[in-house]
């Protein structure tokens, strides 16, 4: 099937070239198809990285082995593989991500630990070794591509190439942060996956970088869902290759560590937003923002069962603001809530405060804020401090063409 | 918006007259319609009450207020409002529940605390006590109607009337248990509810009818999923009127408790089956049967989120076997899951096992089993003795037409 571009994308952005990273593409024609859908980025050498992989335990070996080589904080390539997600194959499907990892490495003069696999497509099926072995020498002698190539090539059933940028001045260098990611479409009879990549320049010890990321995740991919399924294969990497020079950040402490984190984040937050903005069927970009929770743990959860609720997505859907909705997607979050303390808006209007439709609510502009593009619903718990902001699209008939219409 | 009969619909059974139960229903005009909308149950001097009630914390007053009077055990009235959730409306909301009571108590000259209330419609809006009051005098002044007419007149956007029977020999008499559920079709802008009541002429302690009511729950309203929503006003209760005249049942060393516990058992499944066949849009009717999982209550968990998976969900409306998506909901479900260990089968054959595709697999027969109404999906986890039964229905187009594309 071919899907139409979603109506909520952005366009690529310019990204230079990042010293230490060169990518490269190439046709392992894992499904029948003439497209590149392998790619091969080279890091130099001293590259650091982190890690954050899917919580779902029937993951994927590239999830298992990539979890482990992320601890040791050294990586010198990565390695996606579009159209076969190699999830669900038992002892073959870690053996073939392990030749390619001895590969690459006898190529490049290092440890197969420091080859990072990625893999995205159909389930149940190894991924063939002969054309993973073909696709990455192709790779090898094919000329470096460009940042949108190399977005593409990640992507599956994408219907635009995501790419975020920003900079950030370390030790008096600007440094640049660049990422791709691909995600949510679903293939049917695949899983949603989204893989993101983020490469900088900057010298930073993978302790520190893995704290940062990690500490970036929590408000940005954490916040973000389409239908509250959880792939098998979600993995977001992130590369420092050092090139630009700098003293390397190992902490807080040092010179424009705070400029980098928060570029860090900027990065993240972009990449996090663009995979929302291909929700499958997706029409509408909504923003939840929560405040007045017991604690901001628990502000994530009560925004995140707004955004996972059916009738609230699908009310969206209908541009119909339906406020009752909110107050039953937070009442089943299992988080603390007082239903008379409760306020539910949308475009920064209060529908209900204190647990009451707001006397004399004109629903004129709320109508209004409803029609457009982009939705901001706001929930106020007026029980403590803590807040959190997530994101999500309404749930349409796209989305059930997409994922039943369709047979595999 | 006029809804179909669902394809899943059973015809009405053919329910006696239960003594002690007396069943009413008149016009109060909740909304701008020309149907009966308020059921007023009678119930027998010396009936006991059970109660099983929403755990959304932002609940009714109705919930509130019954929670408190299901542990008092006895009642002598039960009154339904449709079209009014009376949900959200602060303590006006509260006065209009009150007031009804008062009125009905006054009538029978009983205690308040013996008068349950349940509403279900649109939210936000207090309750009427002009109309509700004007409902209970016409109720008062009717003659009985049949169990089809009050299963009718609880129901709000429901496709058929939905009730359940079953018998049960205690003390040497043939002891009759009825039920009659709406749900879980949805309203905009309202919010979806489960009400559901039970009656028998039985005698039954209150305290030991709690603890069957409760236990049968964890195997019936508890296994069931239309859309992982929980209604603000969720609600069970079963009445047992006593006017059969066996020796009260006070504990399973009395002689029938079996008996009886069997047939509330049932009583409760085919009311929870009903609400699913009922599942806005749904096309199938689902069972998800999980076995070998570390504990019966990790199976259900687990059980609950396959049947509550979207991507799951679209698969079946789609007739397709995709149990890759089986296996990421088992994954996501937060329970102990070994993926090496892991089966999945449709219809009683096996498609996936020990994490792997069965070998020389045949998906014909899977691919007749979906075509039909009843899904049957098997998962072996393979860990332990854990095991539960999940009932769910498809998620279709029709489910995004009811909630999205008809306005409030």
């Amino acid at each position: 099937m071919d899907l139409a571009r979603s109506p909520l994308a952005l366009p690529f952005p310019a990204i230079p070239p990042i010293a230490g990273v060169t990518l490269r593409i190439a046709r392992a024609r894992y499904k029948e198809w003439d497209r590149c859908d392998l790619t091969l980025v080279e890091l130099a050498e001293g590259t650091a990285v982190a890690g954050l992989f899917t919580k779902n335990v029937c993951c994927s070996s590239e999830v298992e082995l990539g979890r482990e080589q992320a601890r040791l904080g050294s990586a010198r390539a990565l390695v996606v593989n579009a159209g076969n997600s190699n999830a669900f194959t038992g002892h073959r499907g870690r053996e073939a991500v392990e030749a390619i990892m001895a590969q690459v490495a006898g190529h490049l003069g290092c440890q197969p630990s420091q080859v990072f696999v990625s893999s995205t497509g159909v389930i149940g099926v190894p991924l063939p070794q002969d054309r993973a072995h073909a696709g990455i020498e192709a790779a090898l002698a094919a000329p470096p591509c460009s940042w949108r190539q190399a977005a593409a090539t990640i992507g599956t059933t994408d219907t635009f190439e995501k790419g975020a940028l920003a900079t950030a001045v370390v030790d008096g260098r600007t440094e640049t942060l660049a990422g791709i990611i691909k995600g949510s479409g679903m293939i049917a009879p695949d899983m949603a996956t989204m893989l993101g990549y983020i490469f900088t320049d900057a010298a930073v010890e993978p302790v520190f970088l893995q704290a940062l990321l990690s500490a970036a995740n929590e408000r940005t991919f954490s916040c973000i869902t389409v239908d509250s399924d959880t792939s098998t294969s979600d993995t977001v990497l992130a590369f420092a290759t050092g090139a630009a020079g700098n003293a390397p950040l190992a902490s807080f402490e040092d010179a424009g560590a705070d400029a980098f984190a928060a570029a860090l984040h900027d990065v993240c937050r972009q990449l996090a937003h663009l995979v929302v903005r291909d929700g499958e069927g997706a029409s509408k970009f909504v923003e939840v923002r929560v405040t007045g929770a017991a604690s901001d743990d628990s502000a994530r959860r009560i925004g995140l069962a707004v955004a996972n609720s059916p009738l609230v997505k699908t009310a969206l859907a209908g541009e119909d603001a339906n406020w009752g909705r909110v107050v039953m997607a937070v009442g089943k979050a299992g988080e603390p809530a007082d239903r008379d303390r409760l306020s539910i808006g949308f475009g920064g209007h209060w529908t209900a405060r204190d647990g009451q439709p707001v006397a004399g609510y004109d629903e004129a502009p709320v109508a209004e804020h409803l029609k457009g593009r982009e939705i901001v619903i706001a929930v106020d718990l007026g029980l403590g401090e803590g807040q959190a902001v997530v994101w999500t699209c309404d749930l349409t008939h796209g989305y059930i063409a997409i994922n039943a219409d369709y047979r595999s």
